[in-house]
Formats: C-alpha cells, sequence, structure tokens
C-alpha cells in the first residue's frame, strides 16, 4: 500500500528514486578509563585535524558550488574546532579523569550546547546547531566511522533525514541525490534555502510521518506540491513520471526564454530585473537571464556582526556585483534597518509600532555618518557599472531633497579628492509609504525613477501588519486601492519622462503582470526564479489590449471581482 | 523684581490675583502609647465617619457641577474607608500594638500605598493617590485640623500646590479661586482635566520653581502661554490686564455664536459637531452650541471596569445622550479596541504593530458575541433620537458589507421580538484607512456618510506612527496628500448623495477648516471647546473662493507651503 506524507515545498521539483535514509548520529559515546592520557589526547588532536581536513574539503566544493556567503558557516566550524573552550578544555579533562577522548569531547559539548541554547539571542542559540554539527564529525572521526555516506552515494536517491546540517546540504552529492525530505525545517531553515539555491526538490518539515519510511523504499517527491508518495502504486509511478516529464519539459521551455528580450506581443520592450540580497544570488540571477537588478537589499552587509561595514569594503561588494552585471542596470537602495530589523551595535529605542517607526531613510537621515559612509561607497563604485541608487520609505518630498543633498555634498567631497564618480549614476526612490504614491506627481519631478516596494504599499494602506495573521486576509495586492495607487504612481513617472518600477512580491506574480503591464509599468523586479516565467508570459500578452482591461480592473468593487476577471482573460487568451 | 516661571498650559485663560500657597498635609504622625485602646479605636471610627461625611458632601457637589463621571472617585474614596484591609487592621494594630490611631493608620496605609505603587499595573498604582488622600484626611480629623481650606477661601486667589488632589479640585470654591499652578502633572493628569471641565485657567508642571511661591505674591497667570508671572512690575500688571480684558471679550464674542447658525459668509449651511468620550462631556457640547455629536466614542463604557457592559447598560447610556441632544443628529461610533486599548477582561495576543493590528471593526468581526450587544443597544436606543451608527477601521468592502449584514439580523430580530427600531437611522464609516479613502467611491454607493479620521489616516498615510517622537515630524495634517485623499472621500459622498463629515483634530484646526469647507465638506466634529471659535471663522469665509483656494494648495509641494498659503489668505481676508 502507498502512503502519502505532506510537507513544507521548500524547493520546487519532481523526484522519483528510492530513499536512502541518513540516521542521525546521535549514539551517546561510553565512558572508558584510559591508562595513557597523553596518548588519548594526541587521539583527540588527530580526529580535530581529519574533521578540519574534512571541513576545510566541503568548504572550498561549497565556495565553488554556492558562492562565499554560503562557504562562511564552514569557516565559522573550523574557528570553532580551534576553541579552547571545546578543545582544551576536552584535553584537560582527559587528563584530569582519564577518561577516553570520546566521553570526554562529549561532555565538554553538551554543557556548551546546553548553555548556547538556554541564550536569549537567535545567533547564538543557532550556533549550538554548529558545535553539535562539529562534535559529532570529531566522534565519528575517534569511532573510526565515516560521518556520513552522503559524498558516496552511487544510485539516484531521495534522501530522508529528520534534518540536514549544513555541512550533510553542502556535501550532496548531486549527480546521484535527487532531493530529500527532512521531518523538521521550515521555509526559511538552512536546508530549505540550501535546496533552493541547488535547485533540488526538497520537502521540509513532514513530522514523524517520516520516519517510517526505510533506505530502499520506492519515493515519488512531488516537492512543488509539498507531497511524498511512499511505495507508489504503479498507476501512481505512471502518473507521476507523465508530470516529471511534464515538469521538466516546462522547465526547458523556460529556459528557452533566458537570451530572449522581455517584449510583448505587441512589441513592447521591458526590464525583467531581478531581487537580491547579497551576492551569492548573483550567479541564480545570470543563469535566469535577468535583465538587470531591481533591487539589491545592501542589509546583509550589516548584519551577523559586530561593527558597520567599512567604506572599503561595502565599495568592493558594489563594484563586484556591478561588475557581474556587466553593464546591465543595478539598482542599490540604501540602508533599511531599525523598526523590526536590528543590529546588533546600534542601539535603537524600542518602538511600540516598529512598522510605523524610524526606519530606513527616517534613520539614515538622523544618523548621517553611516549615511554618508554608504552613499561614499556607492559613488565610487558607480563607475565600475550601470549604478542607481534607491532611498527607500520616502514620505514627503523634504525628505528626499534632504538625501540628495548630503548626496550631492559626498560627491563633490569624493571629486574634490580626485576620485571619479560616474556621470550617469541614476538616483531614485521606493514608493512604498501611501503618501509618496498619492504626491507621486511631486516627488517624479525630483527623481531618475521610482519603484514601488508592494511589501509594505500594500501594508500601510490597508493599514495592517503583513506578519500579523489576524489581518493575513487585509494583504490584498490586486484590490483596486493597490492598483489606483499603482497607476497614479506609473503615470506621475511616464508624465515626467521617468521610469517606473516595481520591486514588491506582486511584480513576479502571474495574475498582476497583465495588470502593472496595462497600467505602463517598465520595470518588473522578482525572485530571480520568476524572471524566465514572466518572460514567457509577457511575450503573450498585448499591453495596448491589457491597458484597456487594467482600466476595467480599476473600476471594480473588490479583490475578488480583479482576480476573477484576470483569471478569466488569462484563460480566454491561452 | 518679577520673575517667570513656564509650565505646561493646561487649561485656557489668562488671571491676575493674589497666590495662595496650598501646603502639602504629609506630616508624619508621632508614635503615642495609648492606655486604652478600645477608646483610641472609637476615635478612630469617629474620624472615618467624619471623612466620609466631607467626602459625600463633596462627591454631592462635583456630581452637581461636573457630572456623575467625574463624581465616581469619591465613590471609590467611600468604598476605600470601608476596606477592611486599611480600617480593620489599623484596628487591630491600635489594640495589639497600644499605639495611637493616627499613627496606626498611617503604617497600615503606607504599606498598602507602598504594594500598590509596586504593582505593574497602572490603574492599581493612579489608586495609590487615592489611598493617600483618604489617609491624610482622616488623619486631619484625627488631629482635629481642617482637612484643607480650600472651600473657605474668601477673596480672588490663585492656588498654588505641589499637586492637586483629586478632592482638592472638587472642593474649588469658584467664585474666588480663579487659576491654579502646580509643580507636577502634565496636560492628562486629572488636575489638568479638571481645570478644563471647570473652565479654570491652569498651568501645571511648571517644576521645584513654583515651590518659592508664598501666600500673598502677586501672580499673572497666562495659562494660556502656559506662564506664570511671580510678583509682575506696574508695567506688566497694566500689559496682562489689557490682555485678560481682550481674551474675555474674545470669550464673550464667541459666545454670542452659541445660538446663531452654522453659515458661511456666502449662505452655505455645514454642521458643526462635537466629540465625546462619555456622557460627562454632554454638558459643554450644549453650552458650546453645538449642532450635533460627530462622534460618540463608547469604548469608556468598556474600561476601567472588569466585564463587558450588558446591553441594558449600554441602551440606557445611549438613550440618555439621544434624548439630551433632543433631535440633534448623534452619530455613535461602535467599539474601538484593540491594538494599543486593552481591555482587562477580553485577553488579545500581543501584537507586534498593534496600530496596524486587529483593532476596532476588525476585532468586532471577530468576536461577534460582543458586537452583537453593542448592535442591540444602539437600535433600541435608535428611537430616542436622531441616531446615526458608525463602524471605525473599514479597510475594505467585504468588512463594511459583513457589519451592515450584522446589523440587519440584528435589526430583524429586534422587530420580531416587537421592539421598534428608527427608520431614518443612519449607517456610515470612519474614513481612516488610506484603502477605504482611495475606494471611497466604491464604499460611498453602500453607506449613509462618511466621517474622515484624520489623526488614524495622516499616520497610515505617511507610514508614521502618530505617538512615536522620532517620526513626529510626518503627522502633516495639511500635506497634499493628505488633503487629496479628502478630497476623493468627500468627492466620492457628494457624487452619491451622502454627507461627508471628519471627526480627527483637523476639524477643528483653524488653518484647516478653510480648506475642507473649500473641498466640500459638510460636517465638522471637534472638540466642544472649538464649536464656538469655527462657528465665527466660517460665517467669515466663503464657499466658493475656498473652493478654488483649495484646489490651488492640493497641486502643493509641501505641508509647509500650504500652510504659509492658507494663513496668508486668511490675513488679506481679516
Amino acid at each position: 500500500m502507498s502512503q502519502l506524507l505532506t510537507g513544507v515545498p521548500a524547493s520546487p521539483g519532481i523526484a522519483i528514486a528510492k530513499a536512502y535514509r541518513l540516521e542521525a548520529e546521535e549514539s551517546i559515546p561510553q565512558q572508558r578509563k584510559v591508562d595513557d592520557p597523553a596518548a588519548e589526547q594526541q587521539r583527540l588532536r588527530s580526529a580535530v585535524d581529519a574533521a578540519k581536513a574534512d571541513i576545510d574539503r566541503i568548504r572550498e566544493t561549497t565556495l565553488e558550488r554556492l558562492g562565499p556567503q554560503k562557504a562562511e558557516i564552514f569557516e565559522a566550524h573550523l574557528f570553532l574546532l580551534d576553541d579552547p573552550d571545546l578543545i582544551d578544555t576536552t584535553l584537560d579533562q582527559i587528563e584530569s579523569d582519564g577518561v577516553n577522548a570520546e566521553y570526554a569531547l562529549y561532555e565538554v559539548a553538551s554543557s556548551i550546547i546546553e548553555a548556547l541554547q538556554s541564550m536569549d539571542n537567535e545567533m547564538l542559540r543557532e550556533r549550538a546547531a554548529d558545535v553539535k554539527d562539529i562534535t559529532g564529525r570529531v566522534i565519528s572521526k575517534l569511532e573510526g566511522r565515516e560521518h556520513s555516506a552522503l559524498s558516496e552515494l552511487s544510485a539516484e536517491t531521495i534522501l530522508i533525514a529528520k534534518d540536514l546540517t549544513p555541512s550533510d546540504t553542502a556535501q550532496l552529492n548531486l549527480e546521484f541525490v535527487r532531493g530529500f525530505v527532512t521531518e523538521i525545517g521550515s521555509r526559511t531553515s538552512h536546508s530549505a534555502i540550501m535546496a533552493r539555491s541547488l535547485e533540488l526538490a526538497a520537502v521540509v518539515g513532514t513530522g514523524a510521518d517520516a520516519s517510517a519510511i526505510r533506505t530502499g523504499d520506492m519515493i515519488i517527491l512531488d516537492a512543488t506540491a509539498g507531497q511524498v508518495i511512499v511505495n507508489p502504486s504503479e498507476e501512481q509511478l505512471l502518473e507521476y513520471s507523465a508530470r516529471k516529464a511534464e515538469y521538466e519539459e516546462y522547465k526547458t521551455r523556460m529556459r528557452s526564454y533566458v537570451d530572449r528580450p522581455s517584449v510583448t506581443a505587441d512589441g513592447v520592450q521591458v526590464e525583467l530585473a531581478s531581487n537580491i540580497g547579497g551576492i551569492d544570488d548573483l550567479e541564480k540571477v545570470l543563469a535566469n537571464g535577468a535583465d538587470g537588478i531591481g533591487l539589491f537589499r545592501t542589509e546583509f552587509l550589516y548584519m551577523g556582526r559586530s561593527s558597520f561595514p567599512s567604506e572599503e569594503e561595502q565599495y568592493s561588494v558594489y563594484k563586484h556585483v556591478l561588475e557581474k552585471m556587466n553593464g546591465k542596470r543595478v539598482v542599490i537602495r540604501t540602508l533599511d534597518i531599525g523598526g523590526d530589523k536590528e543590529l546588533p551595535y546600534l542601539q535603537l529605542p524600542k518602538e511600540m509600532n516598529p512598522f510605523l517607526g524610524q526606519r530606513a531613510i527616517r534613520l539614515c537621515l538622523d544618523k548621517e555618518d553611516l549615511f554618508r559612509t554608504q552613499l561614499r561607497a556607492l559613488l565610487r563604485a558607480s563607475m565600475h557599472g550601470k549604478l542607481a541608487i534607491m532611498f527607500p520609505m520616502i514620505a514627503v518630498l523634504g525628505e528626499l531633497r534632504e538625501a540628495k543633498r548630503i548626496l550631492a555634498e559626498e560627491r563633490a567631497k569624493l571629486e574634490q579628492e580626485g576620485t571619479k564618480v560616474s556621470d550617469t549614476l541614476e538616483v531614485g526612490i521606493m514608493i512604498e509609504i501611501p503618501a509618496a504614491a498619492i504626491a507621486a506627481d511631486v516627488l517624479a519631478k525630483e527623481v531618475d525613477f521610482f519603484s514601488i516596494g508592494t511589501n509594505d504599499l500594500i501594508q500601510y494602506t490597508m493599514a495592517a501588519d503583513r506578519m500579523n495573521e489576524s489581518v493575513a486576509y487585509l494583504y490584498q495586492p490586486h484590490h483596486p486601492s493597490i492598483l489606483r495607487l499603482v497607476q497614479l504612481v506609473i503615470q506621475a513617472a511616464n508624465r515626467h519622462g521617468k521610469w517606473a518600477g516595481m520591486c514588491g512580491e506582486m511584480a513576479g506574480d502571474s495574475a498582476a503582470i497583465p495588470l502593472l503591464l496595462g497600467l505602463g509599468l517598465y520595470e518588473f523586479s522578482m525572485s530571480a526564479s520568476s524572471v524566465l516565467p514572466a518572460r514567457e508570459l509577457i511575450s503573450r500578452l498585448s499591453r495596448e489590449e491589457w491597458a484597456g482591461l487594467a482600466e476595467q480592473a480599476i473600476g471594480m468593487s473588490t479583490q475578488q471581482e480583479v482576480l476573477d476577471f484576470v483569471n478569466q482573460q488569462l484563460r480566454s487568451e491561452a
């Protein structure tokens, strides 16, 4: 009898293969008395060295396959294996208690893990998983076991595990692994993020149900639907083989759009750009043939560290991105921190409503030094590509003028110092506050472009926190009010000869793209994986026809009416 | 040499009179051994009875002068004097320790006060002041002192005190007291609220500076400016006598508008209504000749108690207000609770951004029972006057339809039960969310009226918490974006033959009224004290002229431009 499990669709795709169960290696080492503690200490040192060599190898592979940001975690692991709290304390314990290395290490690590897990700081709590990962690795070495057979798989396989550690995921042999299923985890857990980076089908968070799967069980993994079928019937195998072929055909068809221009059926050229959070995302952007970067969130440069990034550090990142994009436009958003996004080294007062608080440009205009450092780095980088600087959370003209004044000052200083700044540098703003959308005509005169940030714009227009479940029904991207604001913004930009883009989730939504096109949007910035489907969709749409349809949608009463209307139109066109 | 002190302008007016210093009676009673504890206990009982008689007298006066809500505190005082924790414990202590009543009471009260002050609950902390107040009163009785000479003042006086207790304020002899100055307090402290109710000039929170003022010092109290001049010069006395006369002339002129219609210079009739928070505010509304009540916040009915108010209880309050208003329109807003406004007996989950959370109608639609109770009370009360029911925080049409569906159900049930409901009952909504303003044309078809709630509308449109100091600069009622939304709302209402009102602070602002009039606003609802100045202002304005001027203002770039423009126009007309 086949069995159906459901979980979180963490990374899309369909895979059909036998299961390989990765057992959690959580055996607790037995205590043994040793006669020669010095020899036992030596045994520990050798195991640590062997583990380090393994990790270093994994780090190298990750660096090649997934980029420097994803490889960072293994540098942290190497660093931990030099931590005197862990290793020196274990060495001492071997000597003082005369016990075996496995046991001593396990004891010392456990107390560190426990201390970390009780911390109030999430980053430190996550560090506990790293200590566990490396401890397991060293103990495997001591016990003469291979830590993991992951790299030695030799047939098509779907991995089944309670959870996958960073080093498990990094070692997956992509020649044979077709996907994985884990009992714990969410869309944002480490293994899910890695799966999407590797374009590997994955379902996570199935709960204990998956623990019944044995190595050798036949598995259909429909990661697009979040489903796992264990020991499927013949019919199911046939059905899913067909679906798999269909999905692969679809992917192949999408891939054929990589090098095509982003142009509508009636010949209107648009820009399909991508949002990135760091340089690791670049590869996927390029692989998906995006026309540029419509939103580079610079927050990652400031997070997970203990002090502000220097001008030099920022400059080298911005330069790298601009060079990689090779003349395609890169819109870099200045720091959007404050509110709910905190930096450990920047003490901000607690706010009652952080989403309505001192965030983004409001904070930057208050803490000018940190703003100026970023602007200098951006201005210097502008010589290495097609840069557009974007200020977030502009509500009123005064803020834009103030930001531009500071930018002009830094530009003048740099030029006085003999540093060149690009003459074609664009300066624009996010439109994510209702006031800015409503007065877009006023703002349009003093910018080069607008980029509509729909996530925040919808939240403020509906007065509904988009993270709050009880008001989630008000997150309505297709509501006529939202479409009207979007229309105001696009019209204002076009009337003043500026371009209008969008970098919220709505820009990649296939039920929104036709309307946005009809309203005259020029640039659509979305996650890299949405670019090709969007290009394919746009190639089938007539801008002129959708201009009329969008006008109709804007006069409707509810989001549901709009959605029904768009879907019906799309079906009748297909 | 004269001396100038500044404080918080708590209640406007100018007074010139001699100071009377009210000394804080915080003497700590000495411990004395008593031979006859039973006699000492009797002494305490008599003092408590005498204090109760005093408080009961104060309660009566307050009830007459200020209404039942303001008198409530003295009921609480009477109740405290029956509290066994205070009185019985003191009686026991007199017996067991053989000490004098003053000392025993002081000791027992101090430990209660200390416990209350350390509480996490603000209401309980405030209760500490009440225990102090009544304890002081009983000790005065025991010591044979008059607790306060406040009621016995016999010449024009400005009171000077560290702070005024509720019973101090309630006992002020208005024949002679011309105003007061306190060292502590803010605009929202009890004494400030009482001063405004009594229309008594008051400056609070001067800090320790006021402690140097002695009984008999000459005082100029310019409470409109928050200034206190001690021992003024001849010139100052002359200057302020003139100002006082001017201010009184102004007040008299304003009073002449009490019975006039609210009509513009070019003969357009508007409605100048008043906002109220409870039945105690009615008297002021009537005294200021408001054309109706534009916003009755019903929250007070739900606060400061331990369970929901019954349908009966609500009905009698709504009926009372409707009857008192005698045929003038009364707009009653359904419960606006949730977010930052909590009820002790309604457990709500903690929200990260309460202003963007499950407030008002969102909560009522989720907790239908409590909504239905209020609607039934309102429907039943509708027979006693001209009632308009208003739903707060409507964002989308679906919410309005749902609220109206529930209202219709309750109406049908009542009518089935044989209870009459008015046929002229109006149903409208607050427009305080940008989405509702932008799609006002859609909503206008299904309501009888709109009332624009500017406080929230501005907050959401600017994405700036109006309670957060760091983004206070974004609270811009005159910003073109806000004016444009207001225009959209008014036009939508008028096009569908509905009326549009406003019940935010903006409606009473003299620099906003001309623009709102020009945009076609019909109803302006404000604090009672603003009604007469607004009526006088409107009588001087031409609606037709301001229609053109408002159109100009709406095309401007910043709030400052708009303000300069309006003020210049008003000056040139004066």
